[in-house]
């Protein structure tokens, strides 16, 4: 066989498909198997070439990939295994490929594998739900100033921050599950393109592999790849997300912000610096963010190809599996981090106070409390908090005699301010006490919405549990029917 | 005004956003209008100062946006508004912002635009879905060779294969429906982030804007981009998958091929060769899915940022609506190629005939039918086929004699198929006519499913024009309470 | 015409093309002005017919484009000119075709139009570098902590830290120069891909119209796009580079850094919170960073396509000046902001000073004074650090004694360190000093490289200026040379 | 060390930089042994020291990054590196750390290593130009209908079709080669960020690595990624333009086409129908220029982070490597299929005769031969042709009297061209000889060109092959230098 292939199509070709072979290897046993198991009962393959068949795949499932005998001067994985089988039993192994050519046999064993991993991605995000519930529900009090443009904007808690994470990663988790049902379906049957002859029953060969139903158009089951590009979309979507609490901690890790700390085992620490942490966990997630956006791209692009072209799906095998697999690590990660994250609230409650983020309030106050046009309340409290901030003053050292003395020099009279306790309208804990809108900041709220978000997580990672564990159940039964008949 | 902005910063960042005005002009007008008439009811804004607001604000709705005066000189839209406003009515202009800073007010609007660009796109799709569902089933006996690599694989029907096309529309449009009801969802009411003081009924506020019902979370309202992403990776999605069909029937219009012809009206020809018909209509979809690709990638990429960081929205107010405009554009442009379509079944019939596209199915006779194994039939098959194709002819035209030579020069035997009339065997006709799998290339099983999906696009067209009318209304009746309020 | 086209081709193909009219007509212009005074030179067009064309190509170039009746019903820009032309003096008008199609008039205008684009970001690029490198030298002893992962490292100067955005800059100016040497050649002469039987001298017409020269291979001058990929990923990259800085200045205009302050003409504020500076220009930079990445990734997905298909270079048409445009004003606004930045010297000081930044020097201090190995040096000095620390100490408080008790620890003996005057050593501003390697932080070193770069940046400017001026003289004398014959 | 790290953080961060180790293996060694050889030079590690440090460092540039003992629960490879020689020399391993940080480390060993890949690009990339001259060079008179919008438009040949793709080759191989020079300075000295106390001789440094200098500004050299982009810019661009004619191979091969079939060594066969051959290099092709797209999309997208944070860098030591990696397989895969490519000339002729490309010309010698105007002309053709199409004759068979006839229709009178030997004009042949001008299709034009660029091509491969020789000397050179030492 050697000079079949030239070497620059083998190191261009082959071996970059081979590279995926330790992907795919579980699910090409396991569909061999149920396709043989299923072509006997048919009567299609004689029974004595079943059962040496199934003897060669039954040993193929117990040899990890890399000793398989993967070798990409043979071709790509199928040519490999059909060496392999060959050299091991002869004539017989040619009844593997009855009715059933080399595409379908990998898109079957691409969903199988898929389906594990988007499982395990979608595992993956109910851990971060429901660590980063919690660390809401536990900082409900913890007062910070939320911030946009980076510049303190207005009261809130560390709680209702964190919170703001939990329910993009479930509606994330919803739209992953709807990808994940389209992977489980099965594409048995569809004989390359347009049905098999041989197969007839495509829903019980679906149920055998534990497949939810078949994709039912044959040419869509082999040539599709929308939900594909949905997983990736998805997981791509919620590393992104994720990314954005990363780069948020890492900013708030600075000795500058010192509002968190990492835990030391997501960290480096020098010999040299030892009061240093590189929060080295963030990094790494904002950069897997990013290098899936290019995965994403990658993918997008290949697809736009003419229909039933290779291309189209030969690099969806690696591809697809290793961008689930990155963004369930990337995913853990901040799960971990989220759990274990030393949050400083007496630095945040400083910076809180030191700043002027009661302002809005003050204006509302004025304005319902006073009278005073909106406008007017506006000008005149940031004339006073400019007072304020210019006289090295913070905002809650505000007083009513600031205020009218601002209200003379723009109205030409006070509001009778003077002597009015503000301390109420000027704490930004009272303020954030006063968010008791739906999903607001105040405590009670914050902690509610928590605890719901905790539970719909549980409730997600318990059916993600029970689908994995139909799966595993399904395909042992492949592999112990065809064992029950081997080994009589 | 002139020299608060420097003229880079009014380049790079004001004529940026002002830009995008048209995209959200009537979205804010209906958000300001909803927000004053619920702080008028609320007894925040007094009265008379509620009626004048309408007033102009009523004045703005019927106001193009080109002549509104939006000019980046004065800042971004909202500036823009709060200007002419307060040019028209004095500092009453000012309780417009009582309770709701700017970026609330551009985050509804921006919802509003995009509820009503997601069913334009959900329509187009279940355009197409039809129009191809009818043409599926009015060629579910135009015979041709299904492809691989372009190379003729095995018979199939150009309605199998154009039918492929219409279930990943459908799945795409379940996606799409679910990526609206994250749209149509309200923000009003966070306050800017963390719960508005001033708002006590978010839910009472969503159904006046025919929202779905409220994004809890208020920061979640405000800064999470998650169904943003997914609005564009579903319809970045869909136009790359019309696109191979698009790159298909590009390669198939080719003389060379002569499959297929556009109609007239979607083509461009030259005085010069009045013969060429050069097929622009393809060639725009296919150009447009490489551009939506790039739309995607970059609104992924400025949404790797920290969180509540400006750049994450400001940019999706024009990217994504124009992205989404671009995708109904090209979809519905397939849907008028394809309703378009002259098929040419003659020439496919004719290619199809001329090749050796029964290979497989002549194998799988042979080893059915006399007993013998399937790789011995295989390559008995292949030799026959190719001493067929060395001798000019084409595989109807292999009889029962040529496969027994074969044979005997393989086996040292005959099969004693001298004699035995192949007709039927060799019939790409009547080899399609077999696949009456679920979702196969017999006639019949296409035309049925051809004829569900068509109902199922239907339906969910049904769907998106109530979806349409339900907004109209909402926003119809907001402009009809503010102008009962403002001409009694 | 109506009725030529279907509408949906209309939407989706000719109004997607017409929109790029305003970027092409003066190129467009200026290709048939010099395409009608090389023919008839050539006596290809009669004296009389040119007369005329060229009276109406200069009515033309007086009309701005949204005036010209560019019209999507008609087809696209080229179409549109033909009626018009036609319009005014009939079948005359028809010459304009001569030995020429339509393809190489626009590529012609595209470049006409790219190579100004590309000028005018090479101008923008040169204007940051000078304006960093004035920065870089203005804060050459502004000390500051060098930081990686937003944690203090090394001692370091803000001179040091801007001056390293400037050697990038000057090389992306010399890729974007390589970029516009391609950009500036002239397909003129191809005949739309085979080269032109009516064209005698294309190096002459490329004279004509200001091109340095010519593209050799005609079919490589029509459709290869190369060039166009390179200029995108130039810009891309420069203004991913800025954004970089970008960000980090975002950072440090936080509160808690207090590193820096844009000018307020590069900021927003709100009447409400006015010590509130929201750093608007360099959100808007980290936004068309994003942006331009996925134009770039579009471009290049677009590329992906058999050669010779139009979209290929349809939409290069608006996307590729459109981009460089956004990149140009991303690059001059980035300009601004640092010619216009506040740089807080004292808290950058304060903050180097309490932290622990000399630790490394202390240790190589160590090793190399006290004949420690390396590894005993860092250990000794880590340990000693961390004990500061603890005790509330900055890294200039450590004293020889700390060492020496530090070593008793770790070793079991002095390193006779106790009154050792280490004030040399642990100050930053010494260390700093002692950076004199090539490219290192020492002031002097930072203020040549500085004066050099802003030298290097100077040169560009004028040279670019040339270029510019030679583009604008060679298409005023084909304006002219045509008003000489129309106007006799 | 155990315990140390999170599990999680182990599998997304560590795991994945281990995953690197053999990119980055060889260069390490190379960075360290240099290093150490240099401050032994300069008395900074004392001469025992040195040679036991230099002999382990020797040990590992003998044993595989596999077997090397790189394992993620360790930490990344440097401190993989720093374990193992710690466990094998004891305290005295820690001398290696002096003047010089990780982080320089590996960013010398990230420039070795890529220096190498770059070259490689270059290489294949010759090697594509030169085997895509020599075909254009062999088929200069292979003729065929150019396409546009894959129809035919006008008469050129193979070899002018083919050679379209070498400029834009011969250009990115300049660009790579301006890349090279980026990527072949040296950051050494660094000192991390601000330049090393213990480093004296940067320029020194560089020549013993085999640098062609330094990258002057030390922060610029640890951080800024601009030439990364570049060299993954232009990778992507070379295979996208490959994918091009990939592209146009694939649709060629089909039977329908026929123009031209590649190499068996370069496709796929399938036992059964052995007369398909399916182009699997092109697919491959096509997929890779997908893949890269993503993967420069990635980079590009990483790169958007501030400055000095490390995932700007970490993810680059694998993805561009690897993405340079699959360019230049993906070139060399091409450069093979154009060497390989069987042209089937007579069938282009068959197709070329059949149609009506001459169309153009016909009418521009009507014009020209004629006075006839030029619009009448065009119309006057093209109603011949429509008129010869409907009559199933082809331009060949065009003759002057059918010419006339359409003259009288349309204007009223005959051009007198009944009897005139139109052969010479309507010989597609013919026409193609007449296209001399630079650049055209005329067989001289082509075959002097495709000569030239052959030269070209050699010339550069020279220059590549002489780099990278000079890269081995140096490398080679400094282990010789450390094995002089420690084995006397």
């Amino acid at each position: 066989m050697s000079g079949r292939y030239a070497q620059e199509l083998i190191d261009a070709g082959f071996a970059v498909e081979v590279a995926d072979a330790p992907l795919l290897h579980d699910g090409l046993n396991i569909a061999d198997l149920a396709h043989v198991l299923m072509l006997r009962e048919d009567g299609v393959i004689p029974d004595v070439a079943a059962r040496r068949l199934l003897g060669v795949l039954l040993e193929a499932t117990r040899t990890p990939a890399e000793d398989f005998g993967y070798d990409p001067t043979n071709g790509e994985m199928y040519n490999c295994r059909e060496r392999r089988f060959a050299a091991q039993i002869g004539r017989e192994a040619g009844w593997l490929h009855a009715g059933r050519p080399r595409r379908e046999a990998v898109r079957i064993a691409m969903r199988l594998r898929l389906r594990r991993d988007a499982v395990a991605l979608i595992d993956a995000a109910t851990g971060f739900a429901e660590a980063a519930g919690e660390l809401a529900g536990d900082h409900a009090e913890t007062f910070m100033a939320d911030q946009t443009y980076l510049q303190h904007a207005q009261p809130s808690t560390f709680g209702h921050y964190v919170l703001s994470f939990v329910p993009p990663v479930l509606r994330e988790i919803d739209r992953l599950t709807t990808h994940l049902d389209w992977v489980n379906r099965s594409p048995a049957g569809a004989g390359g393109v347009n049905g098999s002859m041989l197969t007839r029953d495509r829903v019980g060969m679906a149920g055998v592999l534990g497949f939810d139903g078949v994709i039912e158009h044959t040419r869509d089951a082999m040539w599709q790849t929308d939900g594909l590009i949905g997983l990736l979309s998805s997981a791509t979507g919620l590393v992104t997300l994720l990314s954005k609490l990363a780069e948020d901690l890492e900013i708030w890790s600075s000795s500058e912000f010192g509002y968190v700390s990492l835990a030391d085992r997501h960290t480096r620490t020098s010999v040299l610096m030892p009061q240093k942490r590189n929060p080295y966990a963030l990094t790494m997630v904002r950069g897997e963010a990013g290098i899936l956006i290019g995965r994403l791209t990658g993918m997008l692009t290949v697809s736009r190809t003419p229909s039933a072209r290779s291309d189209n799906l030969i690099f969806a095998y690696g591809e697809v599996p290793r961008a689930l697999d990155m963004a369930t690590r990337a995913t853990r990660l901040m799960a971990g981090v989220v759990g274990g994250l030393d949050v400083h609230a007496e630095r945040m409650q400083e910076v809180l106070e030191s700043g002027f983020s009661q302002a809005a309030d003050l204006a509302e106050y004025v304005m319902t409390q006073h009278g005073v046009d909106y406008r007017t309340a506006y000008e005149l409290v940031g004339a006073c908090v400019q007072r304020a901030a210019d006289a090295g003053l913070r905002g809650i050292d505000i007083t009513g005699a600031m205020l009218d003395a601002e209200a003379q020099r723009l109205t030409g009279a006070t509001l009778g301010l003077t002597g009015t306790d503000l301390a109420e309208v000027l704490d930004p804990r009272s303020i954030v006490r006063t968010r008791v809108v739906q999903g607001g900041a105040a405590p009670e709220v914050v902690r509610t919405m928590a605890k719901e978000s905790i539970g719909v997580a549980e409730a997600a990672a318990a059916a993600a549990a029970q689908r994995l564990a139909a799966f595993t159940a399904a395909e042992a039964e492949v592999v112990a029917r065809a064992d029950g008949l081997v080994r009589p």
